[in-house]
């Protein structure tokens, strides 16, 4: 019986996608998914409608084009059905780029000197000493234990938290909430890679950013729901912050008429810190079921009571 | 008889170096250079005057408090007298972080997502192959290696030309003139770290930026007599350069009213990629001094035929 591949993605033109999957599945039957679609074998999916759940009951698996699960989670799912996460793809690499690029700008003070640059100023500011700018990572899954290794790269000191022990080479690593305080305490910039929970949700409000040391700078990759935003704008206007680089919000587009685009403290991107890169995407998913047909275990398996 | 040092820096304050010296070598006599000081054992130095080398007929060593050793090449030196360069001292980690923060920059059009922001306008930019990026390395010395090995991190692509032949992991090597071309030809970024000689004044002139790709941007971290400034303004004005990042320049500080200041495809910063960090470069330079005076090799010594 030919093997039949669901795909749903309401905020994309499907054909690309379903021409990728064609090519890396020429055995399957790849449709877009529609209302009254044949039931299928393996759903391919971002951020689907509950009806794509509801009406996909015999999936062997679910598999989520992105690497945080934290849409699906919203719908209800059918227990007994793996939900498989993106566990690279070309992701990592970009959001290594991305944090490394933003906390070598704080250090640096590049801003500053582009501003002085367009008042054809030759100032230089001393060097600061790069033990005093410790850099913590929050989540130490792929793409956080990816980023913490490309950080220390330059030297700085790296601190990295995760809700259970992790040891990486040459990072100081923390575990659980007892230890989220002296995490927090020296990080002169704060890198949040958590997976979007609800233990996460709303976790980087006043109180926990009050523990990052005066001056620290946020960069948020993760999701705008781990930020508190008014506190993050008290804490900033106040001076306990030095800086944010903000990739994501709570409402996504950021509306053109919010705080943060033109903020003097805040850099703003759309949602690019790592794109979803479709030729990789679908060779990692294809590769995936066709390990799932031959009955041997896939990485990137999601915990639904976890919820990552 | 007490070992003499003499410092010589006419560009700086030479109080907290000479404290930094005589913590370091606590045995010796350090002062600073003024006419009439009495010939000291050893030189520290960064683009002395012609005057302290012949009033400093006796030095056993002459050390260059910086990489570059250009400005010392144009004094008539004495031919038996060592010349030793800085070989890190902490120049390495923050010549990798301004050169990884500009390549990407550039790679990730960084500078387009800040002016969106401006507009409060939410435009993802389609992801670009980093296969389409190789980034090339020009001087493969302490500085390019370091940097050629930052990049890698990022899976750019890594090319690197050198004068005699040199093996990188994970770089494909070019050397001498013959092999300049291939070369030049797929850099997508070219990064110019090498030492000023009469080989490689005016290197970068419209010959050399020609033969790289249409939409190549240039990284200047080296000196400013390697580039052509005038061909580098016509290749990006004709759009066959897309960018330039420009730390040195030929005449520093660079006027206020120069045209890269403001130019639209141009970043500058005051010569700042790798700022000599005093405390690194004394500890360094007071370690081989005593190695000289135990007889033993030390690293760094410059080739007064070569010129670096």
């Amino acid at each position: 019986m030919t093997m039949r591949v669901v795909f749903c993605d309401p905020s994309c033109e499907p054909e690309p996608w379903l021409e990728a999957l064609r090519r890396h599945l020429p055995q399957a039957r790849v449709e877009a998914w529609a209302d009254g679609v044949e039931p299928a074998d393996y759903g391919v999916a971002w951020a689907p409608p509950q009806a794509f759940i509801d009406q996909q009951p015999r999936l062997k698996a679910l598999f989520n084009v992105g690497a945080g699960v934290d849409k699906l989670m919203r719908l209800r799912l059918s227990g007994h059905v793996p939900v498989v996460r993106l566990d690279d793809a070309g992701m990592a690499a970009q959001m290594a780029e991305y944090v490394c690029h933003a906390v070598i700008r704080h250090y640096r003070e590049f801003a500053a000197y582009e501003a002085q640059a367009a008042q054809g100023a030759w100032v230089r500011r001393p060097a600061r000493p790069r033990a005093q700018f410790p850099v913590g990572v929050l989540g130490l899954g792929v793409l956080g234990s990816r980023v913490a290794q490309a950080l220390r790269q330059f030297d700085f000191p790296v601190r990295g938290w995760s809700r259970s022990a992790r040891s990486l080479e040459g990072v100081q690593c923390f575990a659980g909430d007892a230890q989220m305080g002296d995490f927090l305490a020296h990080s002169r910039v704060l890198v949040c890679l958590l997976p979007l929970t609800d233990d996460t949700r709303d976790l980087l409000g006043r109180e926990r950013l009050l523990q990052l040391p005066q001056g620290a700078c946020l960069i948020n990759v993760a999701r705008g729901e781990h930020v508190v935003d008014d506190d993050l704008l008290a804490l900033l206007d106040d001076g306990h912050l030095s800086g944010a680089t903000l990739d994501v919000f709570r409402t996504e587009p950021l509306p053109p008429e919010h705080v943060f685009w033109r903020h003097p403290k805040i850099s703003v991107t759309p949602h690019v810190s790592a794109q979803t890169l479709r030729e990789e995407s679908i060779a990692q998913i294809a590769g995936k079921i066709l390990a799932f047909e031959r009955g041997e275990p896939v990485a990137g398996m999601v915990d639904l009571q976890r919820g990552y």
